[in-house]
């Protein structure tokens, strides 16, 4: 486990090279914008938070603020960039790589960028995959276009095999785009350079559909995947409204965090019931799912579940079976619902007309929204700004509305979840008029 | 089966009742709206199929012309009209029912029209469904949601019991949404009517989400739902692209007909092959679906699948279960596909990334789309000029643009489905590429 | 002015060439999908058109049946085929460039395409705009994106010059996609190359926002048009309801014919008045504009009135500027209802909110929705299979949902407009409840 | 000017009443939901921020938390809540009413909640309007619909008539939904309410299209607006990539904050210069915008502006006219810049093609995207749990992600705009390449 007095970010080494966005326009000094060497985000936000610290003023945790340097590491001239992105579709993949390649270019002039397909995959040299030139021109547009067009795939490789192909093809810096399993491996990549004394820089921008990156606020294509989510809320309202007893169970993705699932819910209120993993449940009993579904049928004519593909996984035996990052395959807790309400329903002799939607990779696999757009923009353009400064093993983020560098370490240590004591779940409570306990 | 010499509608009575519309606006006829009582559209198109009747032209198989008469049947001042909606839902069932309650509002002046709640089970007057007042405000926003306000269900009710109902509740016609189950309902309703000698009319909108209602033409809502559809294999291709062995299935509705597969696969060209139920296909050999779909992800990396519900049912055993309405419940031919696909890849150790998309009910529970709530407002009106006009025991379609008037009996007898001959089905193969043939 | 005489399509010289579409699956002919050559599709469609034409079946006025023959005139091998775009944008246009390139390379093995750039301009070589390469790859993607990747412009340019570009790059089709000017551009081009006894073919897809093409059904692109027009005239009923007093003023596109208005006031109902070019009304008088107005505000509160652009001309003084196309500058009836509104709405001091609303180019500049998007493949496949055949100085149309062959004359004298007297207005009639008569 | 140390909330009294949260769930305590009534969230976030106050930790300016709090000061059971919107309309609003009626009766079972019509002036009794009863069923499906189901009105109205009003109605608190003129007149409501001596609360959620309120983070329906507004900077980018000499204007709203210009552009990359109100540019010299323009025409063909309506006022003359709120009616930047571009070219004898497009009151009249939704939902909750604990002259928002109460003075003192030297700039500079300086 990490400990917040471990938030400063390691760098290749001093910063010495002008940035060229001081030449940028002649006669004026763009001093202003550049993020001074001392600029750090405190960390808690609240006067308990940081007097519960009891250390002084200047020991309170803090990050080291995104954005650009005056003195950067790098020279453009002849710095060459690797982007790779890894696990599974997220929203903006392609706008993420988009800005990084247009950033370099246009702000640092670092004309060679290279693209590495299919994850980490790409980057072992037996594999064959062929590396791409990312050009402004071919990155042009590619952001109108959900997925990435790197390809990826799961899994780690070894870092030894990868740092010698990054040697090979002399890159200077690999910006990694995945999730918490790719930010190890990132980091594995970083101790292995270190370990060899080369000054390659690893940096990466965190992907989770989940949202369940800790400290670092909500990840970008979220707002874009919930969205969709909430569109198969919709859809099952509409079919059990018109039907006679129905009920709709709506599953989305969330392993461990029920983000989507609650933010779905809350964006369009057709939901009655909201089952997340961080929240338990009990099928039986007065105030069990299905006495309290069979209330709200009796009320409302109908009723639709909102469920986290990782609820209830208490009450169906656990699988054994794992995926190709490693995860445990959950339990199909969707089909343990749908069976026992059907029985449910039977035994009491009430009709029922079951809709089950299952928007699955849909969510993932659409273009990022405007919003997500520009965070993926700004988040690249953060990241690219701390790859030329010559910052390494990290990744960045934005907490609180400020963009900021955090040590992988961090973020794949523990992991971000609904706090059932916390303010959105509370909201999802007033939203869908579920009651606090369901044991 | 129905004879093309049957296409004569029947009628209630003899329109003697001056249509309100000719006082719309005082001092200004408005004749030139009228439909004649003898505009006749011509069933053929073809000078072929014309000369191939071999009948003199006046003798040449018509039908009556949709549109407002000069002369009704009905009076509006005493008019008490009722709506249902049975089976299951579809793009555009609310756009229906508000234009029928403003059609007959504004233009005939008809104040009195309800709606029966949940499809035929709610004519039934033990089944203690309330009856809800249409007026002119309840419908104004309706359209901008999906489903049907009024709910549904399927199954047929005793035609007695329903015309008891009519009767005791005064109702002069009853506009029923629905599908062929529906229909022949519909035309029971009629035949029951007339036995008695009652003068209500039965006027049906024809509803079908696999478009496969002989001789109207396109059906409403079915646009919206392609487009729809068409997202999944959007997000299919997205997704396989990405992945190393991409393999996409993408299901869609289409018991017996392969209209959304077809057109979906050609809103977007993202389909490599699309499998529907009037083109059969096989598994084995050097030109079935397995090695086709090796070849494909040889060459282009990745490859989709649409596959039509319907499509290889003679690939697996038959289901003998049928659902309320009474259909059989068919294969799984997508479980089917997915697990020989996976041991076939397997076998010859290829690597394999299958992802599988079942957009199922969201195609047709979102709203119409402009187009499909333009053509649903343009069907009620036609519907309602109809059933003012004393039509009963039909349907109201649009055949090559032209609204016109079908007797029940011929849109319940045989079905429409995609000419494996036909121009639909190769554009589709132009499209995608695939073979004419794959057995 | 043309005569339905006319109707048969110039060809370049017999077919000898066997498709290479039967040679598609080898010991499986093909056959069922060509066209007959004497397959003809009938003009008229009602029994009293036909009768009233007084001819034998034979003679009656027919077209041309779209669709691929047997023999063909181009040998695949060694064919060249240029594309153009010309005039105003309009959604599908990346559609039908696709669906060309696709269908020549697919399915007749035409490797040799080309794209002129920036219309007629493009074919004039001391222009000096590049020839454009249209490969399977480069157009894969484009139908995402609106507009043209071929960029257009307006007027016309010497056919002479034209055609010896053509005879310069040893173009043997030219697909000109463009409206009724470049349609009359196309047929002085195919006239040039008959005058110098070449065998080149001119095939046209016709283009147009309004939807005013002659004889042809629905234009692609319209569909999308409409639709987004529908959303400012929803936006429009949203700020007025709103507002005390508010009245909404929607500018649509249409100069002389007033689908896009009747077609968008249909699709979401939120329309109080539709003025279009095709119906005179008077501002003045009890059933003028003005008191209509007045009376409606009153009623609901607010009123929304959609207004194609070349509405009411006869109002307001006649501009003499010309576009480059050469068309006529409309007046700004919009500009003059404002304030003729504001006017009026003051005299009676009535408070009033009013909000212009002007998608302008918004509405022809998105892509092509899935209706669209497949209506313009298929538009472009027949384009194809009418080129390959030898037919020239033609366009491609469907006519009451059959493709057919028209001479360009036939589709540039005369034009579409909606008639004051069809079931169309009718149906805005119905819908807005505006009177039959507003002078 | 109001200073940091005036962050304290005004309160109507003790909060002596439990709250029924608590008795949500027989047996389980919720305590872990509620607020603290210590809970400060911290003004400042950054070390160097709250080192340069010198002050010690408990005196560093911080605002009170939001949340439901275990005591409240009103009994639910005898509660009368009014709710208002005022001025222009903003994504979201229906939203808002929706989720102060829900939460109110759901969760504090207040069942009296009544709206008034068109704003403040609703509020005036001569002024006729109705007052609605607002109940959850009334409130279920408003959220789909843009705009206002209480309609709105500009302009300021005598705070005793109001206070009379509220009087009259029993009304105990007043929930305002409104810009920075409605929360002033919302500041002179409670001032009037403590004139009197008495117990009303007034608590706002503050609107604003611009996202310029002051202190408290994005305002709702922000996210919605440049989404709509980026639509068109695409539009245009598609318009003037088709012709020759494209240049395209986007003109969005923005009076003295440039954030949807800013916003728009960044989440669609189409925009090649966006001017902004905060920075100022000239037409001449050769960095000025016509010289950059010409230059980037020639580089990529084609170039579009996205301009907010109030840049360059100083290069156009001023005007004295204002509007119903007493807001200066802004100078025509956009015609004249058009007209400056054309003389430009035409001097310089470049073909050019002018687009313009404004999708003015478009983007504020849409329903909230689900981001914004679920936004508007928990300010909603937030302003209700507020309210019901007696605070009042305050507003709530949302602070870093912290739902905060903030003084009415705070957010009507002082605005929030775009900072030329700020982060959110520079990334438009990053992202359109336009030079830093445009003088």
């Amino acid at each position: 486990m990490v400990s917040l007095s471990d938030l400063q970010v390691r760098s290749l080494g001093a910063c010495t090279v002008d940035s060229p966005l001081a030449l940028y326009v002649e006669g004026r000094t763009t001093n202003e914008y550049y993020v001074g060497e001392t600029d750090r985000i405190l960390y808690d936000d609240t006067l308990e938070l940081i007097a519960s610290r009891g250390v002084p003023l200047a020991e309170l945790p803090t990050f080291e603020s995104g954005g650009p340097r005056q003195k950067i590491f790098f020279d453009p001239a002849t710095t060459k960039v690797g982007v790779v992105t890894c696990g599974g579709l997220c929203p903006g993949l392609n706008d993420v790589i988009r800005a990084i390649v247009l950033e370099l270019n246009t702000h640092y002039g670092v004309r060679d960028v290279v693209g590495f397909q299919h994850g980490y995959a790409g980057l072992i040299e037996s594999n064959g995959h062929d590396v791409v030139e990312l050009t402004p021109d071919f990155v042009s547009r590619i952001s109108e276009r959900g997925g990435t067009i790197l390809g990826s795939s799961r899994g780690a490789q070894d870092p030894s095999a990868i740092v010698d192909r990054l040697v090979e093809l002399d890159i200077d810096i690999l910006m990694v785009i995945g999730g918490d399993g790719s930010m190890r491996g990132a980091h594995n990549i970083g101790a292995e350079i270190a370990a060899r004394g080369l000054s390659i820089g690893v940096v990466g921008v965190p992907k989770t559909i989940d949202n369940d990156i800790p400290h670092i606020g909500q990840s970008f294509g979220f707002s874009t995947a919930f969205a969709k989510a909430a569109e198969s809320i919709k859809a099952a309202r509409v079919e059990v409204e018109a039907a006679v007893g129905g009920v709709g169970i709506v599953k989305v993705m969330g392993r461990h965090a029920g983000f989507i699932a609650c933010y779905a819910a809350l964006a369009n209120h057709d939901a009655d019931f909201v089952l997340i993993p961080e929240v338990g449940f009990s099928l039986d009993g007065d105030n069990g799912l299905l006495a309290l579904l069979e209330r709200r049928v009796a009320e409302r004519g109908s009723a639709v579940i909102v469920l986290a593909e990782g609820a209830g996984q208490d009450l169906i035996p656990a699988s054994d079976r794992r995926d190709a990052s490693g995860n445990a395959v959950l339990g199909d807790i969707a089909g343990f619902l749908r069976e026992q309400i059907s029985k449910d329903f039977a035994n009491r002799n009430q009709p029922l007309t079951m809709r089950y939607f299952n928007p699955g990779y849909a969510i993932r696999s659409v273009p990022a929204d405007a919003s997500d757009s520009v965070y993926c923009a700004r988040l690249a353009q953060t990241a690219v700004h701390a790859a030329m400064a010559g910052r390494t093993d990290m990744v960045v983020g934005r907490r609180r509305h400020r963009f900021v560098h955090v040590p992988i370490p961090f973020v794949t240590s523990g992991s971000h979840s609904v706090s059932p004591d916390g303010d959105l779940w509370l909201s999802v409570l007033e939203s869908t008029a579920q009651p606090f306990s369901m044991c």
